[in-house]
C-alpha cells in the first residue's frame, strides 16, 4: 500500500509512519513543523526532544533497512499539496495536520483563527487533491470523540436514525462540542460528508478519545524514534500529563470536580485503528465513522489510578481541584458505542498498572526536562 | 438602534441599510465589494449597474435627509472589524458578508477555499468583536434553509429533541446541505453555537430560503437606490433568474426533472424580518433559529407561474428541462415549519400575480442590458 500521511511528525504522525513502514507499506510523510514552532513559541516544549522529521527518516532507515520519504510543507497550501499526490499516487491518506489542542484554539483570536483555517482548509485540500488526482484513494481522517459532546443519549458511532412526527430518515450524530479545536472538526466532518455525497469519495472518519503513552514497538528500537511528549497543559493529554505531574512532585491537575467521563485509548491502539481501517477501507461513497476508544473514564478515576500507581512506585501524589478553566459538564451521563473497530480486529491494551508503571519509568528518565510553568497556564474559556 | 451591517453593498445588505435608517436608526454599513469584484471576474454583472456604496449613501442622504455612515473593507480583516465595532459600539450587528452563492463555491478549489475562509473567518470575527467590544450586541446572522437539505422528516425551526433508547436531549436539527457553500453556513452554525454556549452571546440565527423581488419602498424613491439584481447563473436566485429568462426570450432553465421544492421569501419580507428579530433581540446565551421563509414552490411551480404572468403580458416563454448540473434531489418529502417570525409580526408578501408582473415591467426596462451569455454556464457540482 502507498501511504501519505499528513502531520507526520506528530505524537501519532510519526509512529505511524514506522508502523505502515514496518509492514512493508511505502510511506510519504509530510509535516509543516506547526507544532514545533508552537511548543516554543508557548515555552512547553516536549518532555525531550527528538530529531526533525528528516533525522527520524535517516535513523528509521538505518536501523529497518525501510525507506520514509519526506517533504517538509503545509498542507493548506494546495500547490504543494497536490503535487505530493501527483508524485506519490497514494492509496491511502491518513490526515493528522490539524492543530490538535483545545487550550490553543481559546487562548486568542488569532490563535483561533488559525486553527479554524489550518484545520479546514487541509481537510478540504485534501478532499479537492483526491477528486483531482487520485479519486480512489481512501481518506481516513483523525475525528474526535470531543465532536459529540456529552449528550444525554447513548453514542453511536457516526450517525442515528431518527423518527420524528411518525417519519424516518438517518443523520449524522448530533454534534456539539466543547472548544473552538472541538468544532473545527465538527465542521470537517460537515465538510467530508458534504464531498463524500457529492462526489463519491471514500472516507473514515474516526472519532478518537484523548491518546495516552509514548512506547509502541518502533519507537522502541531506539530513543531517537519516541514520539513528541507533551506533558503541558496546551498540547499534552490528560493522562500524559497527571503522570509527569506526579513525577515532578506537582499535585495533579483536577479541572472542577473531575467528573467529566471520556473514552480513552492507548498510542499502540490508534496505530492499530488507523492500520485495520487501512488494511479495510471504506467504500467509495461512503463516510464510515468509527468511535475510537477502548475504555472510559472520569477525570477522577484516572487521577486515583496515577495515585495508586505512582505511590505504588515510591512518588507522593496528591490532587488539586482546580476551578475549571474550562466550560464543561463536571458531572453528565456518557455512553458511548465503540465496537467497529473491535470487530475489524483491534486488540486493545488496557490502561493497566503494568502500563502506567512503564510510563512512570520512562517520564522518570527525563524527570530533569520538565519545565514546571508548563505544566498550568490557566488558559481559560470565558475572560 | 445603533446597526451594524456587514454586507451593506449586497442585495438584502443595501435594502436593509435603508430601512433601518429610515426608521430612524442609526446605521454604519461595511462591504469589501467582494460580489462587485466577482461579478466582472465572471462576467455576469446584474442587470443594472447601481452606485457604490458611498454614492448611495449620499443619495440616500440627500433624498431623506438620514445618514448612513459607510466603511469600505473586508469583515475577514480582524483589526479593521474590530475598529468598527469599537468607533460605533453597535447594539445589532447583521452579517451578511459571506460568499452567498452555491454554484461559485463549486467551480473550482480556489474558490471553494475562498468561500470557506470569507464566510468562517468573517462570522469568527465577528464573535470575537462581540465579546470583546460591545458584549450586548445581538448578532443577526443569515443562515440559509438549505443547511437543512431534503431531509425525510418535517423541517423545525432549527432544533429538535430527540429521544433515543429512552433518553432524551435536545439538539440542533440535522443539517446536511447540497453545495459547499450551503455547507459553510452549516459550519457558521456550529460556530455560533459553541460561542453562545461558551460566552453567552446573543445571537439570531435566520434560515432563509432563495429571495425574490428588486421593489421595497425605500429603494422605490429613486433608481439609483435599487438593490443589486442578479440574473445570472451564478448569482442570480432562481425566480429573479425565470424572469429574466422570460423576459429575454431565453427558455426558463429547469434543472433535472423540477421537482426540486423551496422556501421562498420576498425582498421585502427580509428586511422585514431581520427588523423584527432586531426589535425583539434574542436573549444572552441564546441561540434563536428562525425558519425565514413565507411559502414553498417547487421549481415546476415556479416556472408555470412565471409562464403564467409571463404570457399574459404578451412574453411567449418556454421551459427547457437541463441535465442538472448539480448533485440534488429532485422528487422528494418537503414539510419545513416556519411559524417563529410570523408569530414576531411579520406581514407576508406572497407571490401573486401582481407581484410578478411588477418584476417583469422592471426587468422589461433593462431588457436591453441582458447578458444571454451570463444566463446558463452549466457550472457542475461533478466534473
Amino acid at each position: 500500500m502507498k501511504v501519505l500521511i499528513l502531520g507526520a511528525d506528530g505524537y501519532l504522525g510519526w509512529p505511524t509512519c514506522m508502523y505502515f513502514s514496518r509492514r512493508g507499506h511505502e510511506v510519504m510523510g509530510v509535516d509543516n513543523y506547526f507544532r514545533r514552532g508552537a511548543a516554543v513559541e508557548l515555552d512547553c516544549e516536549p518532555l525531550f526532544p527528538t530529531p526533525n522529521l528528516i533525522r527520524r527518516a535517516e535513523i528509521w532507515e538505518k536501523l529497518s533497512r525501510r525507506t520514509i520519504e519526506v517533504r517538509i510543507g503545509d498542507a493548506t497550501d494546495y500547490g504543494f499539496l497536490n503535487r505530493a499526490f501527483e508524485d506519490f499516487r497514494p492509496e491511502v491518506v491518513v490526515h493528522y495536520a490539524e492543530q490538535p489542542s483545545a487550550p490553543y484554539s481559546m487562548v486568542n483570536r488569532d490563535k483561533a483563527a488559525l486553527t479554524l483555517t489550518n484545520n479546514l482548509l487541509s481537510t478540504l485540500n485534501i478532499i479537492h487533491a483526491v477528486h483531482e488526482s487520485s479519486p480512489d484513494c481512501h481518506i481516513i481522517k483523525l475525528g474526535t470523540m470531543g465532536e459529540y459532546g456529552t449528550p444525554n443519549i447513548d453514542i453511536e458511532e457516526g450517525w442515528l436514525e431518527i423518527e420524528h412526527k411518525g417519519r424516518k430518515d438517518k443523520f449524522l450524530f448530533p454534534r456539539q462540542a466543547s472548544s473552538l479545536y472541538h468544532t473545527t472538526k465538527i465542521q470537517d466532518t460537515d465538510l467530508l460528508w458534504f464531498y463524500v455525497r457529492t462526489w463519491g469519495i471514500s472516507v473514515t472518519d474516526l472519532m478518537q478519545g484523548p491518546v495516552y503513552g509514548l512506547s509502541t514497538e518502533e519507537a522502541n528500537l531506539d530513543e531517537s524514534l519516541m514520539p513528541n511528549f507533551n506533558y503541558d497543559e496546551i498540547f499534552g493529554t490528560v493522562l500524559n500529563r497527571f503522570i509527569v505531574q506526579a513525577v515532578a512532585g506537582h499535585p495533579l491537575t483536577i479541572y472542577g470536580r473531575g467528573g467529566q467521563i471520556r473514552g480513552y485509548i492507548n498510542l499502540k491502539d490508534t496505530l492499530q485503528c488507523v492500520y485495520l481501517s487501512a488494511l479495510n477501507p471504506a467504500r467509495r461513497g461512503e463516510l464510515r465513522i468509527f468511535n475510537q476508544v477502548t475504555e472510559t473514564f472520569s477525570v477522577n478515576e484516572l487521577a486515583e489510578k496515577v495515585t495508586r500507581v505512582g505511590e505504588k512506585l515510591g512518588y507522593s501524589v496528591r490532587s488539586n481541584y482546580l476551578p475549571n478553566p474550562r466550560i464543561e459538564k463536571e458531572e453528565h451521563y456518557y455512553n458511548p458505542t465503540y465496537t467497529g473497530l473491535l470487530e475489524l480486529g483491534l486488540e486493545p491494551h488496557y490502561l493497566t498498572h503494568e502500563t502506567l508503571s512503564e510510563m512512570f519509568q520512562v517520564v522518570e528518565k527525563y524527570k530533569d526536562n520538565i519545565n514546571m510553568s508548563a505544566i498550568y497556564r490557566g488558559v481559560k474559556w470565558h475572560k
